[in-house]
């Protein structure tokens, strides 16, 4: 066995995933799926029982890099997404973060540009070093031909967290503060871009292939919100990145942004967009021949927990759809728990198909 | 006082809200906004007091004529809209609906084929009779230029509510029974279609000049799901109110289509298009002059919650982008609860202003 240094980019030969970043759209595509790692495995169930709590489970690194490993000895994906959350980076600025079972994380609301004293930028090495563990014994133990993706959230969708206190349907709370008090919004989300950086940063010096910028609740803002909030902060986190690690594949997911995608594509310079179930196949189409950008997506994980006939033919019809075009095979958001792991292996199947175009 | 019956299309002549459905761009444009009657109105509270439950205020007439007169009394909005819930269908068709304050809508929910006979189709007649009630009595109070605007709740939206029982982040009851089982919820869909046919229908026999079907949760659906239930219920509608209602103007507000906006305009013919707070201005004005349809939108409310001068600059940008165009001025979703009456009225002067284009 050869010595693969990190800093090699050799190391990353064969990697399917990374292909689409070099310009190939290959058949059939790569294919990994949000949220890979989690409950619907009985596996994953087994490790959560013994870790404690959740955010404990994020920063074991022995545990969490098993959690990343399982799908892939289960299905083989192209790629392994590290097993963490986005709120990690809020708990590691010293926010409180819970996660309560069945109800999403709980977190102290920050509502106010004084209260973001509270939180100590200087502060979050200890905690991401764990992260920064975890990858490393990721790819230690990860095949040669599996790509490793780091991730973070962006900082609008981490904000609306950090202001709201938990997951919200309208995301009202940051909405306010962005209109009430911009500058002091402005504060929070500069200090997220900046710690996002360092995150990415020591995931990708760690052994990450690529990494994905999640902005979950990036459909909520109106044009000029949405490129104050969500395109400018992650424009400047990926420059950065990128100024740091030439090549590395970054992609975003801008869940819902609708109508503001091709704006949010131009305008952060990203090297693949993350399609969300909404999208429709024409459109994802389109924008992987306009915005000559990687296009990943879009099958809903709803569909996927479904299951049968109608689902298969409905990753066929995606991926018929994005036949020629550089495409990555995912969901439009994280599986859900409910899903048979049968339906994932199934999937895999159609995807890897013979005779997928 | 001329004797006016409503069977004469004469008498809504002088309503400005109407004239861009008679093909006229209007500065300044119309105004009205959505859930402009509601908690953020003191006199609303008062007679919310009075009413007993939420509900019971819908179902009285003389008390729901007077929070949909409140608004235009207070603003001289260009329409009042009926006070009045998506979810009375819902009621009116024996399920249980109660209204918790402060934590939204709560329904028994349904979430199987077999459940759909607790519901009865042929008893809506007394409930929706109360409402037609309402309709009548505001047209009569209301002044001869303000047009009156009735609604329902469009079948998907409306199913998400009956489905998951309340108000939820993904809707993910209903998507999911629309994989598992696409007949048994078609059946649901159907019956919402069908009784909100005769819903709007006794609506605009009862003085409505025009309607709107709110599909505030549209955006959770991938394309073909969209097609199947959101468009063609809407369509269904549209087709048999307008073979009722020849003239009548119908709006559709699908908040979140994004992508799925022009393909719902053409599959819907709907005569207006309400945009949600995420459309962006270039969009809209494209969406106006491809689609050839009224648009109408789309202040964030959360930005009119907090007033001032960014959100002046707005409303201003609003007029601006939409000159020229067949517009409606009008919120990207409904008045918040916190929103101070004197940014409702600012706001009035601004898009009234002379030499807004």
């Amino acid at each position: 066995m050869s010595i693969v240094s990190l800093d090699q980019p050799e190391s990353s030969a064969g990697r399917r995933l990374l292909e689409p970043f070099k310009g190939r759209a290959l058949a059939p595509p790569p294919i990994w799926l949000m949220r890979q790692a989690g409950r619907y495995l009985p596996e994953y169930r087994e490790i959560r029982a013994k870790a404690g709590g959740f955010l404990d489970l994020c920063y074991t690194p022995s545990l969490a890099a098993e959690v990343t490993l399982q799908p892939i000895r289960r299905f083989g994906f192209d790629a392994a997404i590290l097993f963490s959350d986005i709120l990690v980076v809020a708990d590691a600025l010293g926010q409180r973060v819970e996660f309560v079972d069945g109800e999403g994380p709980k977190l102290a609301p920050l509502s106010s540009a004084g209260e973001l004293r509270q939180l100590n930028p200087g502060s979050v090495a200890a905690k991401f070093g764990l992260i920064f563990e975890t990858v490393a014994r990721v790819r230690q133990d990860l095949p040669r031909e599996t790509a490793l993706i780091g991730f973070c959230g962006a900082p609008w969708t981490v904000a609306t967290y950090m202001v709201g206190g938990g997951t919200s349907v309208d995301q009202a709370e940051a909405r306010s503060w962005a209109y009430r008090d911009p500058d002091g919004f402005e504060s929070l989300i500069a200090i997220l871009a900046e710690v996002s950086v360092e995150y990415l940063d020591g995931q990708a010096r760690a052994g990450s292939d690529a990494v994905q910028i999640f902005d979950s609740w990036a459909g909520s803002l109106p044009d000029d919100e949405f490129e104050r909030w969500v395109i400018a902060p992650t424009a400047s986190i990926v420059r950065t990145l990128r100024a740091r690690h030439p090549g590395l594949p970054v992609i975003g997911f801008p869940r819902g942004a609708g109508h503001n995608a091709q704006r949010y594509l131009a305008g952060t310079e990203l090297d693949g967009f993350g399609c969300d179930t909404q999208m429709p196949l024409g459109a994802m189409r389109r924008l992987a021949q306009e915005a000559r950008t990687v296009v990943q997506g879009n099958l809903d994980p709803l569909l996927l927990a479904a299951g049968g006939a109608r689902m298969e033919a409905r990753a066929r019809a995606i991926v018929e759809a994005m036949a020629g075009a550089r495409f990555i095979f995912n969901l439009g958001h994280g599986i859900v728990p409910a899903t048979p792991p049968e339906n994932v292996a199934r999937l895999v199947e159609i995807v890897r198909a013979p005779g997928t175009s």
